[in-house]
């Protein structure tokens, strides 16, 4: 069995290859709907739908484990899913749980009542779409009290990055924090809340200033992920061969993703 | 009669504020179908239908004339309106048009082949949506020769705008405008590609240098329009009241729009 990685598109991709580091045993079933991206723009319906494909997709390939690494699917179809569509045999795992369980300091899957917790003021970068939907408030409001969070909807830094222009990324991921410190002077901490951000944590981490602890998902989700599989050695399998689909074209894909991560990557038809 | 604007959202309103600046005799109906914004977004059908629906609307408003202030609705809608749809005695004119016959120094509705023009290098600014759709490349090269165009895709330029955050909107043109110059070092014109931009005019204008002429749809629209009028003043209505539709909220949409332009604006449902 291998550990199935989705996303709409590329962001994903920072996910995997923190977890190819953490874990560099377990194979790993990458999945881009590259086809229907981007989600942020879609309704939820069509969201739950386009997810549950996928899903279903990556268990055909043998992951009983999928990881959603992204934040929309994650915001739209997650709770959806895990309420009445995903048999007892399988999971799988959000990116917005385990940020918000490193911020609260808790463990997986403890569901205890909100608390107070350390971090006060907490400040929220992610894509137009992600700001919109709530779902990051929505899902700390369930596990953390006196917390006060402020979100930057950073508009083009998405492109940019995809575009390969780290340049432009860079001055744009300055300019939101310049914002985002307009309405929130002094935050504690700081989350990157889209999974193509960890790309620029420098960026963030340097005009943020080094006092404010920037949490990013890629890293958080492949602990998450390193914590259960230590728990649950029998979703584990065997190989380390990693497989990269995508319902859109395998060639325009491949070159994205291999300038997405600096590294040769090859996708096929899913 | 009046004329009729449309818009997917409250980008146009900036045409609206030209014209009525222009044109301050003529009564303006002003659409904006919110409700479905943004445009670009969207399959080309699905514009089509909504942009023939407002504009059919405003038909019934008394608008004879109407103007696409919307880039997405001109690049994806206008042509083929043009072509089987638009009744002889109606008028629908987009934004690319009089812009590019600025550029290309001719005359409305001279269609004679492509030649030489003065400006040999054009930035163009525009949302990645309209970059993407290449229109502006299109209608140009049907005009001029010998003419190089470097587009620069402007994300969160407009969710800066939309959000009233000016310091972040001048922070994000700046950057983009330094992408640009990374391409192309020494452009002879630059295009504000989007019904936004004319808010950032001076942003753009001492960015790219005062050597650099700046063209803004608004200003070009509200002069092909009152070239056009003064050629067929039977188009023209009386009274000069000024109506605002939206598909939208009204209550909403009013106080985006009393933002937007800075000054009290009342719309009622479409």
């Amino acid at each position: 069995m291998a550990v199935g990685i989705f996303d709409s598109g590329l962001g994903g991709l920072t996910v995997y290859d923190a977890v190819s580091k953490r874990l560099p045993d377990v194979p790993l079933v990458y999945f881009g709907d590259n086809a229907h991206a981007p989600y942020g723009v879609r309704t939820a319906d069509d969201i739950y739908n386009l997810t549950t494909s996928a899903v279903e997709r990556l268990w055909e390939a043998g992951c009983d484990l999928v990881i959603l690494a992204c934040n929309t699917a994650s915001a739209a179809a997650l709770r959806r899913m895990q309420e009445s569509w995903i048999p007892p045999e399988k999971r799988v795992l959000g990116v917005f749980v385990p940020l918000i369980e490193a911020l609260t300091e808790r463990q997986w899957g403890d569901n205890s009542p909100p608390r107070e917790v350390a971090v006060k003021h907490i400040a929220l970068f992610a894509t137009p779409a992600t700001v919109a939907s709530r779902a990051f408030q929505r899902e700390l409001a369930f596990r953390a009290i006196g917390v006060d969070v402020e979100a930057q909807a950073c508009g083009g830094v998405v492109d940019a990055i995809e575009e390969g222009d780290m340049i432009l990324a860079d001055a744009l991921v300055r300019s939101h924090v310049d914002a985002l410190k307009r309405k929130m002077p002094t935050p504690d901490a700081a989350i990157l809340g889209c999974t193509h951000y960890p790309i620029m944590e420098t960026a963030f981490q340097e005009a943020l200033g080094e006092d404010v602890r920037v949490f990013s998902q890629a890293n958080l989700v492949a602990e998450s992920l390193a914590d259960y599989l230590a728990r649950h050695p029998k979703m584990l399998g065997e190989g380390t061969e990693s497989l990269f689909l995508t319902t859109g074209d395998p060639a325009k894909v491949s070159r994205g993703a291999t300038q997405f991560l600096r590294r040769k990557v090859e996708f096929t038809k899913a």
